[in-house]
């Protein structure tokens, strides 16, 4: 069975020119079939602010108003989308940059309003990972920025990048044998948030229940390690979670949290 | 042998939302492979004025810089390219949205500085009409933002979209039977400016050259007269130049003008 190997980078390596080409360099490198999911970064706030689109957020998440979702759209299916495919095609990668709404790729619901009133954000419905696998057949590399569609509303949802990665992930456990892997900017999953060095080389759900229990893991890893577990039990080979650095050394075991 | 139809729209519908969605709607009707190019529109400048990215025109052409590269990235590659992506999906067709970046679909030059540095500005050097077509034989609808990509600057370009429509038209009769479609306000060429229903419905080198030597025909509209005799030379089948309101009619010979 074929690999594919699904990526997802965040903020921290986004806004930095630096060590995303770092990133993108070692990407570049990597043989068998690839996906790139990117989130966001500073930068959409940052223009938000200077277009005077108020940045509102409630318990760490934006609420994306119309406004913003434009801002969205315009920053990460744009701006960063694109110099991200144009970085990788003078690597040599035949990237190719694409949203949820582009060939009907990645389907959602925008949320039910509850407590909360995200806006335009959007839960996973449908993947169509036919379509994704049918692209790497062709030699092309998928990067995606972290914006669904709704083909009920017609519109674009800001979309979790992790939860689309892990998304795309499941689907394409149909076509091939997947792993993903979550780069960020440590060195892995730590067993203490103030020792850089204290990487969990192996987590399983023993092991991640039992730190859970003792509070030892940085509170804002447990959506991420959530997502990963869910990955696995649907099907996912591998899910790998690692400093954006050090993507060739984790794939092959030598660094990095190693979720299994 | 097959039909490719190439459409391009300008500023003009684009920044008409009730205007846009006539046209997509007349489109997603259309049978046939399809390829869709747009402009940009008034957005662009209005979100660089915002964002203080001064515009600078020099002889009605916009200088690129740095940041007004950034700007129309955003803007073309990210809001208006996936707006209208959307918009098509919802409407039953199967929409990708690209650049010249992605897949390597679109390559040019920067401009080289002569009296006038333009910038980051692209012109074409290959289309690889290979790979539109193998996207349109999937059953999907090319929709291209105006930015090229310089593969060795390793950067996006500001790309006139009356000229990127015409590239893509003419590399495509390598598979198919084309016809380059320029949709704009008026109902085709006119012979007297100053009246909307003198549309020349024929325009042949003959004609075009007697028109031209009288002063007849609109200024603004020679360079995409030139562009579309180029076209027609390079073996594109027709071009015809209509109303963005009028596709239908003017596939049929029943509206617009038909340069040949």
């Amino acid at each position: 069975m074929n690999q594919t190997t699904v990526f997802k980078i965040g903020g921290n390596v986004i806004d930095s020119p630096a060590a995303l080409t770092r990133f993108l360099t070692a990407f570049s490198t990597l043989r068998g079939d690839k996906v790139l999911v990117h989130g966001g970064g500073k930068i959409a706030t940052q223009i938000a602010e200077k277009l005077n689109v108020p940045t509102t957020m409630v318990e760490g998440r934006r609420i994306t108003d119309k406004p913003m979702l434009d801002v969205v759209t315009m920053v990460y299916g744009g701006l960063i989308n694109k110099q991200i495919v144009a970085q990788l095609q003078v690597l040599g990668v035949n990237a190719i940059g694409l949203t949820g709404a582009d060939a009907g790729l990645v389907k959602a619901q925008k949320r039910p309003v509850a407590a909360i009133d995200y806006g335009f954000v959007g839960d996973i419905q449908e993947v169509d990972s036919g379509r994704l696998q049918s692209f790497t057949n062709q030699g092309l590399v998928p990067v995606l920025a972290p914006l669904s569609f709704d083909p009920s509303l017609g519109t674009l949802l800001n979309t979790n990048a992790d939860t689309m990665a892990q998304a795309l992930a499941v689907d394409l456990i149909r076509h091939n044998e997947v792993t993903l892997v979550y780069c960020f900017e440590k060195k892995g999953v730590l067993s203490n948030p103030d020792d850089d060095d204290s990487v969990i080389s192996q987590l399983t759900p023993a092991v991640y229940a039992a730190h859970k229990a003792a509070g030892s893991i940085n509170k804002g890893m447990i959506p991420k390690l959530d997502n990963a577990f869910a990955a696995l039990d649907a099907g996912v080979k591998r899910v790998i979670i690692c400093h954006a650095d050090d993507i060739a050394a984790a794939l092959n075991g030598a660094a990095g949290t190693v979720i299994s």
